[in-house]
């Protein structure tokens, strides 16, 4: 392998790829990345065996070769080096990697070390734009379960549902669903909530558009110059469907700015009580109040303006309040409920195709 | 004890000492900050009995009093409340703090708990600018050690020595020294490295003068709304002048930022050694070069143009020499050695007052 590369392209395609790489594992190849020819573009590719992301770049190739290197040694030199052009020569399994003043040498292995990238040589492909997948999955990640005693919830679940794609996810103590819009053909997956973290971050400002294929076991998202593909969670997601509240007896509507701003206040107080918070609807005074309790250090009440259908209290986790509020945008919020045991809800007014549900605490 | 002050005032003097009260040590009040009325000023402290802090706003007052209040949920409560006049209202040990929407209560104890603050009753006082202090201490605070086994060098030593004013640091691997000018009186101060790292952040950007006054035990700064009183560490400095030396066989001058690049190149294939980097110069070529060996990753050679005097080689750690091509600032630097055993130094050729010296590593 023979070849040159501007150290841009070169750190940008290490940084995308490196933070798979893991020294954690008990295959030591895997703290390494895959640089390959391949038609005149270099490849570089990462996996943990869960994730696998490859980036491509230009360069001048004038020998062909592979070989795994140690993914943050080179990333942090890389990145180290002056701008501008970059040989890399491979002798055996050495690297050199020289530029006008800086000559190193990093010692490799041999690319069939690495295990296989996962191909998806048949499935269904569709599209989606790369901004409106982003923020979907900004919208729906938190609510996802980080706990692998119930694999199912770690996963986030892209599906469709009466011709519309939907994209889901819940800890069962609260949902997030985000409604993409119509969507021809079937869509039913359960993907790793950490794999679309990594998603997110590849797609980071890229406006571009994202084609999604997947076989029964994985799915590749891939974008202009970057693949990701990841495995599949194998299970049944909830029919959460049956969850959602259809009417309410409660409603307020308030400035989300000030939903935020007292229950941030509020929840300083619930730090010893797992979070927890009452809400308090009133309607004569036209106020949503939020009340918390430290039994050691204090309480505290704040309040602001909104819209109150009717008087009527619950008790939430506060850290779910403001996770919800985060997720939605938005100026204004309404916040419902019925008992003080059934789910309530957080939407914009303005904007029907996201919905949060979270479970009270019982109070 | 009854009376107003801002948010922003309030915020402001929790967030100045409350990094000081600590919740770890044995002592529960430490992690409270102390609140009193004096002469129509509100002040708050907090101590960790090496170091107390105490800042004083302006507060309407119709009530004194005092309390303690736990450090940390006062002060993340105050910083979230909406800018403008608050309350704070006492009742026994219960601090009502109150503005137009939030009401809380905060639990308190009686403030004769709190550890009385230290007082400098007599004892020298001399002044110093803010920022030429703040600059000096952060030319010198990276050399001084952490090891409390040699609790002497984790002090930094501010002394007079022929009429003029010296602050020292050194982990007997490096040191740093920084001439401040002349100075009337003598000076022989062994103050905690920490203890300066907080008067740092006290001194932010603030242009002022300092007032400093100690007598054995303890030395005081003093700024315009701020105090912080530390113990001295007790015990003789080394006497590090004649560790000095005062000619070199090899000199080397270059750009520093070529010097801090080459290094950090070269530092990323050190890890494995310590650090360990052999810096090469060479006469013919007018070049400085610096080599590191990662006997597993592989291994790095990168150099930089400079004016050499002599040809020769050392070798260092190389954080050593990233700390210390920071703490000097400058465009130029002049770096010299002679033996490979013997210490070199790094000096701005344009700014003789501040002097780093590093001791070589055996190669």
């Amino acid at each position: 392998m023979k070849l040159q590369v501007t150290q841009e392209n070169l750190t940008k395609a290490l940084t995308t790829v490196g933070r798979v790489a893991t020294s954690r594992g008990t295959l030591p190849v895997l703290a390494n990345v895959l640089i390959k020819t391949t038609d005149n573009r270099l490849s570089i590719s990462a996996t943990n065996l869960d994730i696998a992301i490859t980036h491509h770049i230009g360069s001048k190739i004038s020998q062909e070769g592979s070989v795994t290197i140690p993914a943050r040694l080179t990333s942090d030199f890389v990145a180290s080096l002056p701008s501008g052009v970059i040989d890399l020569q491979l002798e055996e399994t050495k690297l050199h990697i020289t530029t006008d003043k800086y000559e190193s040498t990093i010692n490799g292995t041999v690319a069939d070390d690495f295990p296989v990238m996962p191909k998806i040589s048949s499935g269904n492909t569709w599209e989606i734009a790369s901004q409106s997948l982003k923020s979907a999955l900004q919208q729906v990640l938190p609510a996802a379960s980080s706990d692998e005693a119930r694999p199912v919830l770690t996963g986030v679940y892209i599906h469709t549902y009466n011709q519309k794609l939907y994209i889901v996810a819940t800890d069962s103590y609260r949902l997030a669903e985000k409604e993409i819009g119509s969507h021809k053909g079937e869509v039913d997956l359960l993907i790793p909530a950490a794999s679309l973290q990594e998603l997110l971050r590849l797609i980071g400002d890229q406006d571009a558009t994202v084609f999604v294929t997947h076989d029964d076991q994985q799915v590749q998202f891939k974008l202009t110059d970057t693949e990701l593909v990841t495995r599949l969670i194998d299970g049944k997601y909830p029919d959460y469907r049956k969850l959602i509240p259809k009417a309410f007896n409660h409603q307020a509507t308030l400035s989300r700015q000030d939903f935020v701003n007292i229950t941030k206040v509020s929840s300083l107080f619930a730090r010893e009580s797992a979070g927890s918070v009452t809400l308090q609807l009133d309607k004569e005074a036209n106020e949503i109040s939020i009340r918390s309790i430290a039994s050691q250090l204090g309480e505290n009440m704040a309040a602001a303006e909104a819209d109150v259908t009717a008087n009527g209290s619950i008790t939430l986790n506060s850290r779910y309040i403001l996770d919800a509020l985060n997720c939605i945008g938005g100026k204004q919020v309404i916040f419902s409920f019925n008992g003080k045991l059934e789910p309530c809800t957080v939407k914009d007014p303005n904007n029907k195709d996201y919905l949060h549900v979270i479970m009270p605490l019982k109070s």
